[in-house]
């Protein structure tokens, strides 16, 4: 065994360091591993509790695969942070989530041992396949494959979609079903309930064994009831071979539970399956925050919990700064419970983000109006689009990236079908530290192209209020309002309801020598920019969209009519967003206006917090002021 | 029983008037049902051998509901005719696809009896569910919901999300699984196999009885071995009621398989399903093209036929006009089968439509490099990310319109990984007779904000060949070629392949009075209509565009340096789309032409042939002749 405090894990900087520990030193290489992730993540933030729990997994799987070799793909990645330390990364792993520093997911551009960029959940097994038939097909047949996907990332049905086509395939491809009866919140649906069965010793497992044994014991018993047995025994056999699991049933060989947190006995199992062809799936139970206690206990909230005392647990909280305005999202969780208490045909949908989307205030107040329905983004569209058929409005709360999952269900199961749909985006724009994988920048651009479509993004909180109070309105349609991560600068945003009219903007402030048309709460930053520059003399008429979609045309002749210089301002992608629409407005009318176009160019942004990101996309207040001036010393308005 | 042929079926004009009809006059209702349906399609083409293989499902469900306040969804709606022949559409069903006609769907806006507007597969639970559980809270204890749905449906995430979702939930909503062991073609995957399974005498349900029936047994012998019995039979009972099932592990009460066929049957399993309270599943086993010879024997085929005799069900062709140029989803298939002979990275993969997009052609030439995935575009594409992050280069071909089910795959598991894949969309534009569902229009636009993507639509089939050639050289990233339903015009395009330079369209003619500039094979509308405007003097440049991403920015300097008054064609939304991208081009660009957005406006198209609909959003060749007579008689270039 290891003498001194991280001697092992001091050694180990690839795979191939790890390889070279004895099985025996392996649980201590765990707890140096655990124990490093705590260190990392109580300094510098990041999700927490999965990376605990797969640290055993991580270190048995590396130490029995040939990474990168093999390919071992992570679903969604939050769990990731052992297998970076593992890989190479150990000595920038302070820098996991930062601006320019490395990414909080596994990327494929950062690694070789991060053979699928993650972010979004649910999509190792389809990507593990193609991987294994690719090695299948190249004739690898030492080549493995490993998908490890978490309960939570199986409600979605790509992940279902993954499991019934490998069942059709022969490809080599093990799945990790790590189970930890959680996705960010507890997990929901029948999926969840049939794996707590499984794994309950009252049901599928010991019943399963004790029905083996016992059957073998009927060939020791009276033998005038032989044939009967035999019968019996056959068709159990059958029934215990064939279809006795929901996995099996799809034609996967099914093993376990097994106790995820063993690592020598992982290795030992990790080690037999890799003799194993075809699919299979390791059921493998871990815990949620293993090894750190409050993490174990409250495990939403160690999700991603912020920095905290890496002995005590205690959360360093922020310093004290007074009263601070709201969350956007909890601004929507309130408001949603205040507009349900009005108005009985409201209901709340969330696909697994009870906490992140703040519907954990309706599930409180008005547990039978408010669903849960895991991570399934396309069912909790279509479920809406059903609820709204029968007259219900459903506010139904989907990240802006992950809205992307639910684009066929948004256009054919609520616009088409002409129902009340209350779609709340959150995340809408550049989310900050998760990445590229999460921003929210092009739902403006693939949400404006669909007919009958209301597209909303309020300035700021009492805005989100009352945009969420003009949707819940009778007819009026598929109604998508899209607000920021993060808060607002109101602290006083409780105020009396009021109806803001489809498809009127508000101008700001006059102006005279350009106009800024902006959307949404980066608004604020034009805000910024303009009282800067007027101290500078310089006039800016501003004027706050506030609907994308139908927009406010006579606002915009007003515009026009009298401004040579526009600068359209979103945080989303200006490839076919706020932009182009005005771009189109202005070209069907004929003016001939000079528009700059502000927001996020068309590539990918990484991680950063979300005013580094601002300022690469030149949005920030300082990207605002210069583009004025580049555009006045260009040309006088 | 009836006396005269079609006397029963002319009675009926809405489920109240079946109602009437006694239990044992079912099957005649029946045959003439069928009859009706085989004489409507044959003279109007239409889908066919799905709906004759519900007929008696149903005449069964309108004979037992209590429709429209009971709610009937239909996934799909291939199926639907005769429910559409027996809720009051009867004397229009003539129509049926037709422009102004009724729909070849399911619809809300069109019947109170079409409880969601369908199209798109693997919707029915989840919207069903959103109606059970809203009469659940408005406390309509008496008030059914039922989803049919098909085995090829089933294989579709979403269906899943929604049986997970249903499962975790008590409404009471019973989906009733039409298994006929097809999509449009044969299904696959594990789900296919386990329902062969669990239908097949051999296997579950014989076996699931045969024990059932022989643990009785044990209670009737030696009193000595009862304890062991006893713990055998409680175990292996626990098996059977709980997890013996796929769909009883999902916690929903499995019934069946039933014969589909036997209408008096499926009154009385239908009628007692009512009085069985929370989820519920019938596994109902039919026969596509049930009762037409012709249709059961070649199942894909008669899925939608074209025009038939019905009575010998000869296939009537159209007269034949000479050689015919072939059907772009066919230069799609024979060039895939060329490709990969010359280059063995290459691999196909399509979602359930190996006749709709030709990939049957790889499937046949070879079949070990060829992927029929079902119905699942999430997995299509995240499978061929996984494929090409080994070094495949995967030809993924799906439709336009089912494309925006797989958006965020798209963007997060191709794009964004950086690799090749090769996406073909078939049906770009509008298609004609299958009408709003399934227009591909919006491509375009949500294809064109995604970073890191090549986005081109060829003029004919020549170009479709080279571009297909061009996306499969190394290094090519993610690439998307769209092309439109049906045929181009260009027999002779066997033609030796050429690199087509990414970003580089082509002049096609040049014009002094205004230019077009166009993209896809809707170009050949703008050729027609400036040969009839050069007839009467007028000068019109056309430009091919060919890429929509990256935009040929050198052609369209020459093409603004030029040109005062420009028109954009596209086959696509004006939202977002060409159009769109020009504008952006010319506004960056500091140009001040006049553009004309020619594309389908915002709004829903119903069905019609294409040339009816092209004419609708005026772009067809009299519209684009119109527009640029209107664009000159205001503007002189």
């Amino acid at each position: 065994m290891a003498q001194a405090d991280k001697k092992l894990l001091d050694q180990i900087n690839y795979p191939e360091d790890l390889k070279k520990i004895s099985e025996d030193d392996l649980i201590q290489v765990c707890s140096e591993l655990r124990q490093e992730i705590i260190e990392q993540v109580s300094n510098n933030p990041g999700h927490f509790g999965a990376s605990l729990g797969v640290v055993e997994l991580t270190v048995a799987l590396h130490y029995v695969l040939n990474t990168p070799y093999d390919n071992l793909v992570w679903d969604v990645g939050h769990q990731a942070y052992g297998h970076k330390i593992l890989t190479g990364r150990k000595d920038v792993f302070h820098t996991n989530r930062q601006f320019k520093g490395i990414s909080g997911f596994p990327n494929r551009q950062e690694s070789e041992y991060d053979s699928f960029t993650v972010g979004h959940s649910s999509t190792s097994i389809s990507a593990a396949l193609g991987m294994a038939v690719a090695a299948q097909l190249n004739g690898e047949t030492d080549r493995k494959t490993v998908a490890v996907i978490g309960d939570g990332s199986m409600t979605a049905g790509l992940a279902f979609e993954g499991l019934n086509n490998a069942a059709g395939n022969n490809a080599d491809l093990l799945v990790i079903l790590n189970d930890n009866n959680m996705a960010i919140d507890p997990n929901t649906g029948g999926l969840n309930n049939y794996l707590l069965d499984i794994t309950t010793s009252q049901t599928y497992n010991k019943v399963k064994n004790d029905v083996w044994r016992l059957l073998g014991k009927f060939n020791r018993i009276n033998p005038n009831t032989q044939k009967l047995f035999q019968k019996v025994e056959n068709g159990v056999k059958t029934i215990l071979l064939k279809q006795s699991n929901l996995f099996e049933a799809l034609n996967f060989r099914y093993f376990g539970p097994v106790d995820g947190h063993d690592v020598n006995h992982m290795v030992k199992v990790l080690s037999d399956l890799q003799k194993i062809p075809g699919p299979k799936i390791l059921h493998c139970i871990t815990k949620k925050g293993k090894g750190f206690k409050q993490a174990e206990i409250d495990q939403t909230y160690w999700h991603a919990p912020g920095k905290f005392d890496k002995e005590t647990g205690e959360i360093i909280q922020s310093k004290d700064n007074g009263p601070q305005a709201p969350k956007f999202q909890d601004v929507f969780g309130e408001t949603l419970v205040d507009l349900a208490k009005m108005n009985d045909k409201i209901v709340g949908i969330t696909p697994a983000m009870p906490t992140g989307s703040s519907m954990n205030k309706l599930m409180e107040a008005m547990p039978e109006r408010a669903f849960d329905v895991g991570i399934a983004e396309q069912h909790a569209v279509t479920f809406s689009g059903g609820l709204a058929a029968q007259g219900k409005i459903p506010f139904c709360a989907i990240y802006s990236s992950f809205m992307q999952r639910a684009y066929d269900q948004v256009i054919h199961d609520v616009a088409l079908q002409g129902v009340n749909v209350v779609f709340c985006l959150d995340r809408g724009g550049l989310v900050g530290a998760d990445g590229a994988t999460h921003h929210g920048v092009y739902d403006l651009a693939f949400m404006r192209c669909v007919p009958n479509l209301t597209i909303a993004a309020p300035l700021n909180e009492i805005e989100l209020r009352n945009l969420m109070f003009t949707a819940q309105q009778e007819n009026m349609g598929a109604f998508s309002i899209r607000y920021p991560r993060g808060r607002g600068r109101i602290i006083d945003w409780k105020q009396e309801f009021e109806i803001l009219p489809v498809g009127k903007g508000q101008k700001l402030k006059d102006g005279d020598d350009l106009a800024i048309l902006s959307i949404g709460a980066i608004g604020t930053e034009a805000i910024d920019a303009i009282e800067e520059l007027e101290k500078e003399g310089i006039s800016i008429a501003h004027y706050d969209m506030r609907y994308l979609k139908p927009l406010d045309e006579e606002l915009l002749h007003e515009v026009f009519s009298k401004h040579n210089n526009i600068i359209t301002l979103e945080d989303g992608c200006i490839v076919g967003g706020l932009g182009s629409a005005v771009l189109e407005f202005m070209s069907d009318n004929g003016y001939q206006s000079r528009i700059t176009r502000l927001g996020v160019p068309d590539k990918w942004v990484e991680q950063g917090t979300q005013q580094e990101l601002y300022k690469e996309c030149g949005y920030d207040k300082e990207g605002i002021i210069a583009t004025v001036n580049k555009v006045l010393a260009k040309h006088t308005s």
